[in-house]
């Protein structure tokens, strides 16, 4: 007899960015340290049906990273897709849409949904986003065929074809050439 | 030219339930009211291409309701159909799966996709679930194929299928006969 | 050699009030369970030089006190009250200053600050006044000398002398006759 | 006939420090730019019978501060207390009890309460403490005898006598010489 309510497992890989961005009350800095997302924002999630692996790659803004570390995440990606289960990356905005590419362009088709998402706004914030993107790219995670997305502010963007609007504060669809 | 960006419209159709409960301060009460979802939750969510359109049908505890509060729900969804644009239904918990599956077999299938969610805690708690459910709900209406489903904590199911599991405090999928 | 920095013991009576209602998500009410202060709201204030002592009293709806409910809450405060820290009263709003009043009746002049409070939303709300009430009454009970009062939206008022508000749902000060 | 509930005002005077400093989503800074206080906290307190009067006195990080900043926020008390109303002094925490040994040595016993207040977390985070101190230094304002204050973390210190705890991130008491 098939379990009808089996738990799902979603792989998240963390690399730091904004959403990650953690205040000191030592030195009043706001910077990448260790992931907080578990206690920052997943324990107040329910996800009865969803089991999260997390893994931690890099604790960077994504401003610093060159193609070393995306080679690092896209390593990651092709490691922890040989799962089998879907992936959530959570990335700084400024070069989430680099990262992506050069990940679709190392690895190709991935043989799961791997969805990248951040945050405008660090996580510890109340009007942060990053509830809001971390719940959208769970669920996308979970509904989406194989493929390289990201999913920002209530978006799903297949990869290549997109990039961050420094304008306006979002992600927007681009022309493929 | 396409736009590549263009406004999608989500219509949100509210009918009440636990997550709409508010407080009154002045007898201590806590009922469906007027419709609070767009001051209490929609505000604080980045939806920079998404144009919801609210439509309070009902103000009603789902336990409250009965077959012309269901068909009121079907017409007013039926006539919303009609536009082409996907549904959010709010709905209370103990009942969702009775009217989604009354919706399911007045109108068969739908033009458009039709999303049930609602909540275990109103949204008005501090650890209330409506927005991790609203969240998925809004993402899942512009993701899915047409067909009524119900969205809750970082689950889609479809309808039929699907019963509230009262000891868990969640959806499970159930055979359908 | 003094200590200028000792840690400083004030205790907290529970009686149930507004403040203290929680939701049950089983069967959708709001009402006075077991004292949820501690984990709800005093783990979220900064109190590095402050020591709570918690006792539950009662867990009742002020309405339904009555005069027995009054001298137990008066008895807790006479015994308490022989340690000589200073006291705060979790108490609902409707008949807090009946019961404040009844308290001075009965023991007259305590020999340290009792400080009722209480809230007009229930702590587990966003917009809850319980966070600004106890951080008040906290305060207050340090700097006040001994006698019975109420703190509240930035007032503290002696007691005899204060009344609830029903229309603006505040406290105010009355007369003394 | 004496009006029982007389509104109250309070004077705060805004000079920055860490618990007014935002985030910029355009350059992902953490930064005193304007005073963030009247919608980021005050609007969220229940203050029926306090009037609040903002002035923004400076905008600085407070280890940027020299003593012709201090002038300045001296001046700004020694003005706005003559309006015979008690005040309240955002500021940053590493340098405030130097500034109010400044403001105490240059003007001598205020006429009214002077209430010095921070934060170790800047007001936007949710784990902030801005939220308990500014009540607190409301309160205080109120219940206070003329004469300088820092009020922190559920306790008032007379100023001179306080100094910033940087190990524990708090404020404690010192000997005056």
């Amino acid at each position: 007899m098939t379990d009808l309510n089996p738990t799902s497992t979603i792989r998240i890989l963390t690399t730091g960015g904004t959403i990650e961005k953690s205040y000191s009350e030592a030195d009043g800095t706001l910077k990448n340290r260790a992931s907080i997302i578990r206690d920052g924002l997943i324990a107040s999630l329910r996800l009865p049906y969803t089991h999260l692996e997390l893994e931690s790659v890099l604790n960077k803004d994504s401003l610093e990273m060159d193609d070393s570390d995306r080679q690092l995440i896209a390593d990651a990606i092709a490691r922890t897709a040989g799962q089998g289960e879907p992936i959530v990356v959570l990335h700084g905005t400024d070069t989430m849409s680099d990262t992506a590419e050069y990940c679709h362009r190392a690895l190709g088709r991935p043989p799961v949904a791997v969805v990248f998402t951040g945050a405008m706004k660090p996580m510890g914030f109340i009007d942060s986003d990053a509830r809001q993107n971390v719940t959208e790219a769970l669920l996308a995670a979970r509904l989406l065929s194989p493929g390289f997305y990201i999913a920002f502010h209530n978006r799903v963007f297949p990869v290549p074809g997109v990039r961050k609007n420094r304008e306006t504060g979002t992600f927007e669809a681009v022309a493929v050439n």
